[in-house]
């Protein structure tokens, strides 16, 4: 089918911009942007535009009947809902780029989609350029897949990069990532491990077909790493990352959460640094495909965006193949961990369930760690205590599956 | 659409059986093998199979109206055009993973896709596991793309990586490389490069939407490869890996070889060791976008032919979109390169239609070299000079692209 994608485009920011000099670089994108829909119609722009691009009044988009597929890019997760919702239960399918619209929302999402017969594609929504999304539901449409694993923040991996390999400290490092405008719109977004939660949510329903809600999963991010946890991961020759992963622990259960782990250098993902993103998808029979590539910023985010405009002149949506699957596993989070724990006036020893403490090492001046078995539901129950400025908790990654990816 | 999948299977060996195994650990394939066809079938197999299912009629197959999908894994090129072409015929669908067959043939083969309406989808044959050509076909559709370049035959890889990492000779390195089972039917297909340069013919089609024939394409392999040369990538710190490449040379241009490389450890490929395969796609906006997975082997094989036979549950066939895009580019060998060339007897440097020699070195003992530029259209025309058993040739990428994959 070769008609003409005729683009309304809400959001003119960064990713706006670089969607619209994608498409006008794609000779052969048969797209193009009639409306653009932004909140402050005379902010100067570095973009000359033609006359009557620009609008601020939705309408000119939702209810244009020339307008066959919608752009949403803006930064704002509440008008970005009102925006799609509103586009589907038009029936005009919607190319979205918000994770922390998505994620949230799914169940509901995927309703609309099928109530109203149309489709909403946001392969941008994880991991920019790489095409995760399109790959875990298209290409490995079956149920050999076991664990999905990865990097799935640059910002928060460019934090650990300056840290790791140029010896900043958090604080220089995290004013730098700022400064080079690889964090998202509010830097605790990343840094928390909120913005891989939300695509790891997103990753989680078309690598497994299963819905788990953002709430209902342990999420820690960095923002309490001290140079004792990093002068210790160095000694054992380690980085410490923040990873996100989705994993089968057994035929029919499988368990996910976000945070910080130690990474050794024969792990794929030890040498995704910077801004990059990296994606390690394992199965049975293919053992552990290895993607890599651009996760953030205007251009590859666009592009990825491109992708999924130019699937719609083939009428592409996602089917969900994997939520029509036969007893597909259940969320579980009742999984023993062993975990580095940092600590200094929160005594983690008395105050935490731990199943099993494996190495303690108290020091008044560096402050004190232990290396000890915990459940993940205990992680989640004490969220509070470990959340503590003096605590900081790593994932020693090779005990409850042993692997090397 | 949800209809089962009725399998005839052509050829048993280690990717038919592990096509068997692979559906049958699926339990949402949804498909089911009713008919193995193989050449002789009073051969002991270790797999049991109901009876009836086995049949060395061809026809028991392309006959047999229940068979909705046909896949074929035999291995000579002849029988796989044969059933090929009769099963597109028929208007059967089928599923094939022999690039000795397609690449050379590929026209002919989308013609019939085309005249018949309907499908053959052949991602196995290229990286194995890797989604290299459904990717290139559905998510970098678009005229963004600049270059494909990669490790695609896990043979000569690994016999590369037993000689850099494990200070194996190149002689003791092939043999093992056999032993392990890596190498093709034939071990000079994968050493000659004809392996990858036939996956690289259809990678480009997909990639460029051209299509150019194998004969036309520069192609080098490793078999002359001396220990002075390992030695001499050592001493840079470099390690000799055999690539291919398609790279748009100008907006209206692209260039495609196969040929040995100097690769530095800054590049993505460096770190594909082993039978791996590495794929770097690096475009406009999403720059580099890096796959790496198992190659080769039965069961990585086996889950790439799955994903293409349950993307038929959803009619999927290849589009071959980029064949309509405007002003594809064309291909060239007027391209200048820098190589080293290593010889002994042979005297390049008299010999070779040189533009510029760099370096020069002469040895009685060790064999000589040079660097130089060369145009590629020259080695082609050159290549019976280049093939004694005393030259070797490797490129040194940096020259005419200025690039750090």
């Amino acid at each position: 089918m070769n008609r003409t994608i005729n683009i309304g485009l809400f959001g003119f920011g960064t990713v706006g911009q670089g969607v619209y000099r994608v498409i006008e670089q794609s000779k052969n994108a048969h797209a193009r942007i009639c409306k653009i829909c932004v909140r402050n119609i005379n902010k100067p722009r570095t973009i000359e535009l033609p006359a009557g691009v620009l609008t601020d009044r939705v309408e000119d988009i939702l209810d244009n009947p020339d307008i066959n597929l919608v752009v949403e890019v803006v930064d704002d997760a509440n008008a970005a809902y009102r925006i799609v919702t509103s586009a589907l239960k038009r029936r005009i399918p919607i190319v979205s780029g918000s994770k922390a619209m998505i994620a949230p929302n799914l169940p509901e999402l995927i309703e609309l989609q099928e109530k109203y017969d149309t489709a909403l594609l946001y392969d941008a929504s994880s991991c920019g350029s790489i095409p995760v999304i399109r790959n875990l539901e298209e290409y490995y449409d079956n149920d050999l897949l076991l664990e999905v694993k990865g990097i799935l923040n640059g910002s928060s991996n460019y934090i650990l990069s300056r840290v790791f390999d140029h010896n900043d400290d958090y604080g220089s490092a995290l004013a730098m990532a700022q400064k080079l405008g690889f964090a998202e719109s509010d830097p605790t977004f990343d840094i928390s491990g909120l913005d891989s939660l939300f695509k790891l949510v997103i990753i989680t329903i078309h690598a497994l077909g299963v819905y788990v809600a953002p709430d209902d999963i342990f999420t820690y991010g960095i923002s309490t790493i001290h140079n004792a946890d990093i002068r210790y991961a160095r000694e054992k020759g380690m980085k410490i990352k923040l990873v996100a992963q989705v994993v089968k622990v057994s035929d029919s259960k499988f368990t996910m959460f976000v945070m910080p782990e130690f990474v050794s250098p024969s792990r794929y993902i030890y040498s995704v640094d910077n801004e990059y993103n990296g994606v390690v998808i394992r199965g049975e029979c293919y053992d552990r495909q290895f993607m890599f590539g651009k996760g953030a910023g205007g251009l590859p985010t666009a592009s990825s965006i491109l992708s999924d405009i130019m699937a719609r002149r083939y009428n592409y949506r996602y089917e969900y193949k994997k939520r029509k699957y036969i007893d597909r596993p259940t969320y579980t989070t009742d999984v023993g961990l062993r975990v580095y724990i940092h600590f200094e006036s929160t005594d983690i020893t008395t105050q935490l369930p731990l199943v099993k403490i494996h190495e303690i090492y108290r020091s008044e001046d560096n402050g004190s760690y232990i290396i000890a078995d915990i459940n993940l539901s205990d992680l989640i129950a004490n969220k509070e205590i470990i959340s503590a400025p003096d605590v900081f908790i790593a994932n020693i990654p090779r005990f409850f599956l042993d692997r090397d990816d």
